[in-house]
């Protein structure tokens, strides 16, 4: 059994006409595929108009009970149905889902350190806490789960998770049994050297190059979290991951390719 | 295959206790069961912090491109989610679907007449756009399925539809091959004789009562739409039809049992 797993980010999900075409080219993969979708800017959108305020500490979100209803709305609410409705108009028989929905998808409340993030959930490493089971099972029966960046913790709390870490530890889950192929598209044609010159992009990282590149900051921000994500999947089974443009999953240039 | 396809709405959606307790009631019912949930007032509290106007035609409601989002977010996002992860709490296996998902209710756009419902989808006769097929092959995996009343057309757009034509829908869908029995819960013993007395509901309302009832405006408002639908089940195919509390959803007596 061969997969493909596809998370779709940034602003590919903000911009309708890259929506309507990212979901065109994952379509057209062949055979059993999986897609996951970040949130993009639409929460932001939605909470300015609730009059909800960002609460940022260090960088970083804090999901309080009011941005969590917001997330679990934007999430598995708007983004996911229009993206099912959208597949199923394109004949893919997608279906839906958070990770508390048959249990897919279990995480943790992230635990506090100096900062509490509030509702964020972490998944417990290596894939052990996906229902790989039922993933299998519908992909077997010709429907492609479409999984929001949204958890739970069993205890009937819904969380806010990275989609990212949910893309790799489903790959991750299900490497075992399958050959897994992870793609990580967003607006760009890779990992790119110069982020302003979108043709400067590498055609292969392995890990020693990004350790390098890490600590010489030539690799930063966002980027570091989705390679370290990348490389774990690729240390725990996952046959290939590359990252890229939506219009080269098919293709095996045009992107950076990731290897050990 | 005996399926039980529970109802809830109104104010055991809009307040957590009765929400929680009506959960724990579903998950008592034995055998394979199916929830469908409505919205309650929950998407005009978020509408009020939006400040989305609420468009009132003839006392419906209308579906504009804001207000399908909106509901979109509350019913497939916000409570579905959460409906959801409080049932795998309670260690019943659910999953969250709206019509879209693995394309398991189609509607199409309310017929324009007089007045523009807008993105209002009503479902074809007899629960033939209904993909039944789906839903008992997740039963049969011990999947309990839990719908919100969107829909969707196959043409990528989603649609608002009423909770209480879904549950009748799916019912009969199911009515071929299965004994199907459709429990409408609500805050109150049955239909009522008389609105403030709480027990003065009916034991019984067979179909010529109902009609003489509606005539003499007996039964009027909200509860008029809930038993066509409930008769028309009965009529298609379906075993039991009651309507009551969540709590007498296992007791054969305290509740209104419709007849033909």
């Amino acid at each position: 059994m061969r997969i493909h797993i596809v998370k779709i980010g940034g602003n590919l999900i903000n911009k309708e006409n890259l929506l309507h075409s990212s979901l065109k080219y994952f379509c057209k993969l062949r055979g059993y595929k999986i897609l996951i979708h970040g949130g993009g800017r639409k929460a932001d959108e939605i909470s300015n108009k609730m009059g909800i305020q960002k609460n940022i500490v260090q960088g970083r979100r804090i999901t309080d009970k009011e941005t969590l209803d917001l997330v679990v709305m934007t999430y598995a609410g708007i983004l996911n149905k229009n993206i099912v409705a959208l597949l199923q108009y394109y004949k893919c028989n997608a279906l839906g889902l958070c990770g508390a929905d048959g249990n897919c998808v279990q995480s943790f409340i992230r635990k506090e350190t100096n900062i509490d993030y509030g509702y964020v959930g972490d998944i417990d490493i290596k894939g052990e806490n996906i229902n790989a089971f039922l993933i299998k099972f519908l992909l077997r029966n010709h429907i492609t789960p479409v999984f929001c960046s949204i958890t739970h913790n069993g205890l009937g709390q819904l969380l806010n998770t990275n989609a990212d870490t949910i893309a790799s530890n489903i790959a991750i889950s299900l490497a075992n049994e399958c050959k897994v192929e992870l793609h990580f598209c967003f607006e760009k044609k890779g990992v790119l050297r110069d982020i302003k010159d979108n043709e400067s992009y590498f055609h292969e990282i392995n890990f020693h190059l990004f350790k390098k590149m890490k600590k010489n900051h030539i690799i930063k921000d966002g980027m570091i979290p989705k390679l370290e994500n990348a490389f774990f999947a690729l240390q725990n089974g996952v046959s290939k991951v590359s990252i890229g443009l939506p219009e080269n999953l098919n293709n095996v240039n045009n992107k950076t390719i990731l290897c050990l």
